[in-house]
Order: C-alpha cells, then sequence, then structure tokens
C-alpha cells in the first residue's frame, strides 16, 4: 500500500489541544467538555486537536480515550476538523490507536517520534513512513524533545512531506532557530507541510518564521486571543499581532504561579484552573498521580484572568 | 486497600529479561521460545523476566504483551519465579497492565517511574504508591534513566520499601555511585529490597556493593555464565567471580558489533544473533521500525561466541 | 565598593562578536583586522563585540587576548562602543581579565555564569555582584548554556539589572520563550536590562519579543543587513524587517556546509571562508585543534554568498 | 617533535587530589598545606595529584596556581611523585599552563579534553596529541564528564596510549561499563595506559574491572583507608578490600550533608570540613563565589568521622 495523498484542503490557524474537563472522581465530565468545547468554536478556532499532551492523554486507559474521542468529535460535529493524538512508544501500538479512532473520521492523527527505547534516525523515518502507509487520514509529526527526547530532522520533515507521508508539522521543540530553518525548507520544496507552532508566547515570531498557525495549550482559556492573534498575522497586521501576543504573553503567567508542580501539573493544571475561574469547567481536577492546583496560586491565576480582561 | 506485604521469599539470583524470538513476518515464535526457556532454565538462571525492555515490550500492542506472557507463564510452568514487565507511561496505564497480566499469577510486576510527560518526585513516589494499593503481587521498581529520564532517588526507593509498596529494585541507571548509595541505605534500614543490576559487565562490583542479583540482558545468550557469576559471588569466591565476569563482559561485545544501529536495534538484535547462531531461536528479527542485524557484524558476533567458548 | 551604576547611554542595535583573523600559522593578521573592522563601520554597526566566543577568545592564551583587544581598539578608536568578553571559568578568573582589559577602556564588559565546577543558583548570582563590584565599566551577562550549562534564570537578571550590577543580557539560550519572558519582567522593571538577542535567523521574532538589538556572528559576514533589520525595527516596518531576516537567514545556511566539524569549526569557519571570499580576510584558519574548511563546503558557502547578493 | 615516550615507571596505586587549604581571607594557608600532605605520605599514598578539580583550580588565577604548585612540590620535595592539573579550556591555554609547570618538575601532566567550545572527536584526539609534543613530562587524560560535557571514547584512550602520547586516565567518567571496557581495551593493547578511578564509593568494583589505582577526593580526608584499600587489591585480598571500602563508602556521607550546596561547595567543602575537625587544616574556607559549609551539617560531618574511627 503506498502511501496517502494528504487532503486538498491544508489545515492552518488555530487549533487548540484541548484539556479534558474531568469529574472530582476523576471521571470524563461531559457538560464542561461541552461548554469547552462551545468556548473554542465561539472563540473562532479553526479545528480542535484531541488527545494532545494537553490532555493527559498519556494519563489515560485505552478506552478512556476512545470516550474522549467519542464525546469531543459528537460535540464538535463536523463544524471544525478535529485532529487527533496518537501518542504512544512504538510503531504497531500508534497504528492500534489510529485503528481505534478511524470510525471517528479525525482529519488527522498527530503522532511523535517513537519514544522509552532509544531509536535511530533511519528508525524513525520509516515509523512515520509507516503510520502513513497504515492511516486513513493525513499524519502530523508531533516534534515534543521534552516528552520524546528526540528532535525530529527539518530534512527528514520535509523529505516525508515531500512524500506524502506527513500533512504538516506541531513544532513543540522549543528551537526557534531550527523552525525557521524547517520553515525555509519547505517553501523551497513547495510547501508539501503544514506547519504549527506549539509555543503559546512567541507565535508571533512563528509567524514571521513561517508559521501556518498555532497549536496552543493556552487556546483552550482564551480561543478567541489567539483567532485574533491569527487574523492579524494573516492579514500581514504586525502592530496589532505583536500587541495581542503581548496580552497572551502575560496571560500564560498563570503556568508559573503553581508552587511545587512541574510538567502538566503545572501547564495543564493552570489551564484548568483558569477555565474553572472562567464558569467553562466545573473541577480543575488532574489526572492521577497528579493533584490539582490549590492554594494562593489559583489566587494568583485569578488576578491574571483579571488583567489581561478574561475576567 | 493497603499497601500489600512482600512476599516471605525474597526474589535474587539471576533474573534473565527475556528476548521475544519472532518468526519471519513478525509473529512469536514458540518453538523458539520454548527453546529459549529451556536454555535458561537449563542455565541455572533463579527466575525469569517477562516483558522487561529486551522484550520489545514498547513495539508490542497489547494483544501481543498477553499472548507473549500466556506462552511464557505456560513454559515456565512454575519451574522458577516469573516477574513481568508492566511498562506504560502513566500510573493508570501500567495498572491496566497489570489487570491483564493477573491471571497469569507472577511472582511480581516490574514498572518504571512515569515517562512521556514530565513528572516530578512527590508524583513519581505517588504513582508506585497507587501501583502497590492495586497489585496482586509484590512491585519492582524499574531505574531505567536512559528510557524514562528520570533517576530514581535512594531515599524514595528505601522508603517505598519499607511501608512495603516495593519489593525490589532492578537498576539499570548506570550510575554505581548511586547504586552503592541505595545499597547502603537499604542495608541501614533492615534490607526491605531485593536489588537486582541490570549492567551485564559491571556484576562483580555490584555485588561487592551489595546487589542480591543480576537481571542480563546478555543472560538470554550465556545464563550458566550469570548463574557461576552469582554462584561464586554467594560463595565470596571473588576471583572466580571476576573470572567469569571477564569472560560474560568479553562476550558483551556483541552488542557493539552493528554498524548504523543505536537501542535495541543493536543489543536486543545481538542477543538474538548470538541466539540463532547458538540454534536456540529461528529468526534475528526485530519489531518495526527496527530491521534486524546483518552483514559482517553476524559474523563478528559468531566470532565472538567462539572466543567465549559458546561456540 | 558598591555596584556601579549603568552608564546612561543604554549600548543597543548591532553589535557583531568580531571574529579573530588569523595569519596561515596562527598569528593575528593585522591587516585583515583592519579591513574587518572597516567592513563593520561601513555597514553601519552600533558597536563591537570582541573576544566574544566567536573570536576564539576559549583558544587564545591571556597574551593573544591582549594582543587582539589592542588591536581592536586601536582600530575602531572609539567609532562605535567595544564591549569586551571576559571567558573563563570562576569569578577571579574573570576579575583578572576584566583587569587587564581595564586599560583599553571598554564600554563594558560581557561575561557567562561559572563554568566547569558544577555552581548553584546562589553562587551564580553571587559571581556577578562580585564582578560588578569589581568593573570599570558596565557588566552584561552572557547567557550561553550550550557552552557553560545553565542557563540564567529571568528573574535573577532583572533583579540584578534593577540592584545596578547588570547593564545588559547577550541572550545565546536558544529559549526564545525564556527571552520573550525575560523581557516581560525586564519592561515590568522600568527596563533596567539592554536585551541584545545572538540568535542571527530568528532576531525579527526577538524584536517582536522585546530585545534591543542583536550581537549575530553571521553579522561578521554582513553588518549591513542587521543593520537594514535593526532599523526596520525600529521603525516598526515589520514587512522589512522580515524580509532582510528572509535574507540573512538563507545567508545563515553557510554554517551548514561543512562536513565532519561542530562548534565553532563550522560556525566561526564558515563566517571566516565567507569573510575570505568576499575579499574581507585573507585566510580561514582556524585555531587549534579546529582545521580550516575545505573542499566543496567553500564553494558551497561562495554559492550562498552570491544567491543573498553579497558576491 | 615525537610524542614523547612515557617513563619507565608506571604510576599507580593512591594519588589524592589535594584540596587547597585556605585562610580565613582566602589566601594560600602554608602551615595547614604542610600538615595535609604530611597526613597523605603518613597514610601511604602512592603519589599526590596537585591542582586537580578538587583543588579549587578553577578558581584560582594563574599566579595563585602557581604559588600551590610551587608550596606543594617544595613540601612533598620528591617524597612521592606529583602530578599537575593544567585546566584549561583549550589545547594553547593547557600547553601555557604546562609551561608554567614545567620548572617544578611534574611527574606527569594531567588534562581534560576541551571545553567551553563544541568539540568534535577528531579535534579531541588532535588535542592531547598536540599536548603530547609539547610536553616535559608523561601526559595523562581525565575523564570528566560532568564538568567538560563530553566522554572520552576508549578506542581514542588506547590509540592514544600505544602512541605513546597518553600514560595514563583518570576516569571521572561516572560510567563503570565504560570502564571495564577500557580496561579491557586497554589489556589486549598490551596495558600502554594506567588506569585510575575517581569514584571513592566503588573503588573496589573498579579494581575487580582492572583498574591500577585510584584518585580519590577523599582521599584528602583518610588516605591511609585508601593506602588499605589498595594493598588489599594488590593481594587479591577482595573481603578486606571490599570491607575496607563499606567503611570508606560511609565516610563519603559528608558530601550529602550540606543543604543547599551543589559541586565543590559540597564536595570539597565537605572534606575541608572534616580536615578541619581532624586537626589537619585551619578553615573550611572556599574559594569565591563558594562559601563554607556552616551550620548542623558540620556536626554530622564530625558524627561520619567519629562513626568511621577517624575520630
Amino acid at each position: 500500500m503506498s502511501p496517502r495523498t494528504p487532503t486538498a484542503d491544508r489545515l492552518a490557524g488555530v487549533v487548540p489541544p484541548l484539556v479534558t474537563p474531568l469529574t472530582a472522581d476523576g471521571e470524563l465530565d461531559l457538560p464542561s467538555l461541552e461548554r469547552l468545547i462551545a468556548h473554542q468554536i465561539d472563540g473562532g478556532v479553526d479545528g480542535i486537536f484531541a488527545l494532545g499532551s494537553s490532555s493527559e492523554v498519556a494519563y489515560f486507559e485505552d478506552a478512556m480515550r476512545e470516550r474522549i474521542l467519542e464525546a469531543v468529535t459528537g460535540i464538535v460535529a463536523g463544524q471544525v476538523p478535529v485532529l487527533v493524538g496518537v501518542i504512544d512508544m512504538q510503531t504497531r501500538r500508534v497504528q492500534a490507536h489510529m485503528r481505534a479512532a478511524e470510525r471517528f473520521s479525525p482529519a488527522g492523527y498527530v503522532a511523535t517520534a517513537p519514544f522509552y527505547s532509544i531509536t535511530g534516525p533511519e528508525e524513525i523515518e520509516r515509523h512515520f513512513r509507516l503510520l502513513a502507509e497504515a492511516a486513513s487520514a493525513p499524519v502530523w509529526a508531533y516534534d515534543l524533545p521534552v516528552c520524546v527526547h528526540t528532535k525530529l530532522g527539518a530534512d527528514m520533515l520535509v523529505r516525508l512531506g515531500s512524500d506524502g507521508c506527513l500533512a504538516g508539522v506541531k513544532d513543540s521543540s522549543g528551537d526557534d532557530v531550527g523552525f525557521r530553518r524547517l520553515a525555509a525548507l519547505n517553501r523551497a520544496a513547495g510547501s508539501p507541510l503544514s506547519l504549527l507552532t506549539g509555543h503559546e508566547v512567541v507565535v508571533d515570531g512563528a509567524y514571521l518564521a513561517g508559521a501556518d498557525g498555532v497549536v496552543p495549550g493556552l487556546g483552550n482559556v482564551d480561543p478567541a486571543g489567539y483567532a485574533r492573534l491569527h487574523r492579524a498575522a494573516v492579514s500581514e497586521d504586525w502592530a496589532a499581532m505583536k500587541a495581542e501576543q503581548e496580552r497572551l504573553s502575560r496571560l500564560f503567567e498563570i503556568v508559573f504561579q503553581p508552587v511545587g508542580k512541574v510538567g502538566p501539573a503545572a501547564g495543564v493544571g493552570a489551564f484548568k484552573t483558569a477555565l474553572r475561574a472562567l464558569g467553562v469547567i466545573s473541577t480543575n481536577t488532574m489526572s492521577e498521580p497528579m493533584s490539582p492546583i490549590e492554594g494562593e496560586a489559583v489566587e494568583r491565576i485569578r488576578t491574571l484572568l483579571v488583567e489581561t480582561e478574561l475576567l
């Protein structure tokens, strides 16, 4: 079976990685999820990224992943495209997640390089080719060294794009120099890849460098802000883009308020705490072994929402 | 439910992490597995570690994990205890693997710290406590920073041991200084933990430092050698121990023969290639996206088997 | 003695870290240095950074450092301010370099965090305070984790700026998210620090984030390009800024042409090879144990100079 | 000039890296240094390593290095060989330190790989060859990735040994698997290198692996203990070796007593604090920007000295 052709319509713009609202006892909170998705679509997002890292996908059993996917695609109901994260250690496990997601007709699958086992560059490229062969929808590469501990090479990504194996890249590599180079190589190859940045506070710079859009965790909290930023970029109103980015960067300070927490316990925890303060979701419960943000940090997050005119 | 009490009989000695023989098309090769397990038990091992990293567990879907576990426990048939690796990203997914393994009555579960998501020290400790609460058999901590990207602290491990949450540690941290300190802290606490080293070529030093045994990937190839090494250590025949270690360290050079391969593609690939040369298993097939070792490296591996008197 | 007050005039704009032209036998090539400095000043730079990492300062004995400094300050002759790198392992050694440089009346000293020995955050802050106490000119912090293996915290930097111990930061941390946060904290504190980015290919994004200028190694080759980029930023002509950045990013590809070289052997080597092709310096000789770029890479660098309209 | 031939007599045994006793105001404390060296020689050491990392060499100006070297070699007065650390960033700076040390007729120079600038493997090998060409005494390689951020390859080290460019290796790499392989390769090449381990708490394992001796920072405190350990190893009395190592590993706990300190501030600080408690040196003063150990940690260090029968 040969690699599939990407869809004609290239995904771009604002595609927030949806957090997963949980009840106090850790179950999927459907009413909160409905409000959260309405918050996104009312905010003007261009797509939804389900089961991304911000969804706590790594913490959920397969059945819970499926429950979330069913709920998200049901609520979104085709209003915007839904990308689906298929996060697992190696090729076959990722393929299994793709098969499980197939019945929800995703607009694309988002997969990282293999992790846990040390994997060389040839195997990483083969991994993505095998995913593309097996996929019922376009495949996106998720460049996330902080979790995966390898950096995807720009040459490989553009080659996979040119070969029709990748439709785009979600770049959360924290490597702006590398992103610029990826964008240049992509342009030189006829732009086979749609390039989305995952770094909420430097989206303006990414647009200058050649990004097509953004996958902002912070977009859960303020999708309208990112939609304005994107429209400013599209219309090359760089001053408006910069101003919006400054406000959003200020808002991003919420993730630095928790004390003694790292990773998603701090970042996703802050998004949930802010969304609760905004009345969008009902709890800031996190998956075990994480604990929710409590105490003064909750108040400081509320203050930042006020300062950035969301409350 | 309170943490379970470790079994009275502490596992120690040689517990090889079994590789998974595959047919040329990637299916479980049962006849080879039978020969491989006979090779281990004839060699005098004290236990079998199923679904460890060397088994390519990260590459298999859940159904394949279960198939392997059913086959291994069926063939071993109680001749030695079987530890079961429950390798996954976060607590609930690990618990799911424990539940799936329960019907095979393992002697213990071996779990790493959470990975993929960044996880802080308090959450890592809570992770192991939650595993212990849910476990039907003793839990072992698997310290493997090269895959998991965190190092388990000695203080935490001994505390978890004293609280009955951990029965032992498989230390593949590559940190001999830390291992010595772990052994000293464990002794000072009354030795709640059984300590197994995972580093095949420095087992003699680990025994001096206080190891109770070894989980040698290379033991797949030469279980009898590790059994002799262990008996020499138990009888404090340090000269014999050192001599056996020297031969095994020479044998370990097989993992450095492949060119252009890293991680399990090189290491596990070399074990399989050697086992094929010894007539124990039928192919050296590796899971996708890895490819098997071919060409001159195969011949160099054979030469090393001759030099170390295995062929 | 209390920390000194930064000069009233804040350094900003384009401050290239000057490479050191060498004769074929490794001596300072004065005629080439004269042409190189003229190339910079004609290009419209706002300052010169002498003895930065790009100067090969780490490779030179103290006497050579002094020779370079004497030559550079003599040739510059006050046309633009000269910052002086005082690169060494720990506080006293850095102070010794400051004393040796004093007679050349530098506009400021640029110092990294301590390196080689592991140093904690309190000691790093004390290091900069001790440097400020001993300095005859403003001190700049050089954030360069790739060489120094610690990242300078934004809170510490702004605190040192507010206390008059630091005049600015040269940020080569590769952390654009951190830079944005540093810029925001600095602004909130009344902008005590001048912030210069060291990343040649994402200067436009850095300006959006709040940079005051740039220290571009590539500016050795094309100072006029960076001067145009800076002027576009100052006049908020973002479209012109982006266009100039694109051209310079294309030019930066010269550093990826050498095969089998890393670090300054590739990067500074490419700058020297390009400057030789432009007729500015006479050799592309590098300090031992580095070797100069030879073979096809030289031709590919020339081609890139043509493509970017420098040749 | 061709590389020099190593001296006939190969250095082995216990070679402590001497700490530098300082007066309260940071000057060299000569009376303490005399007592410290007498403590070493009375303890039965086989050599002294001056200006190693434990000496705080990275913190001293060149004049202070020379002062220390003059004092140490004067006091040792040929009773045992003196190795001299020549720690600096790149080849020429290291060569300058060798020239400065030449008049003290050292038994050898100890040099790391280049640091600060990123340096590739070919350049590292060339670095050591250039040092050997310029050296008036045998050169030792100091493998110290925690400071230098590269690991020296075993193949390269043995090749340099066989070519007469290196007399030995001080291995502080923390990689016991790599050390075993280095020892095996060295033996296979006719043992051109003398191999000294720098890891105080696993010296027994290193002797099993093939070490010729040890460079123990902790040997400053208890040289007699390490001399006993070495003699036990030489006479293959492995039980006595293990017992002595256990006591010394217990003593090493002094480095974990300081709170909020890392690197030499903790480790060397603990050695000095212990030596002060033993009456060998007068202060536990550390070089700026480090501060001395104070408070309860001092008492805990004293308790450990009592427990290990040194007080």
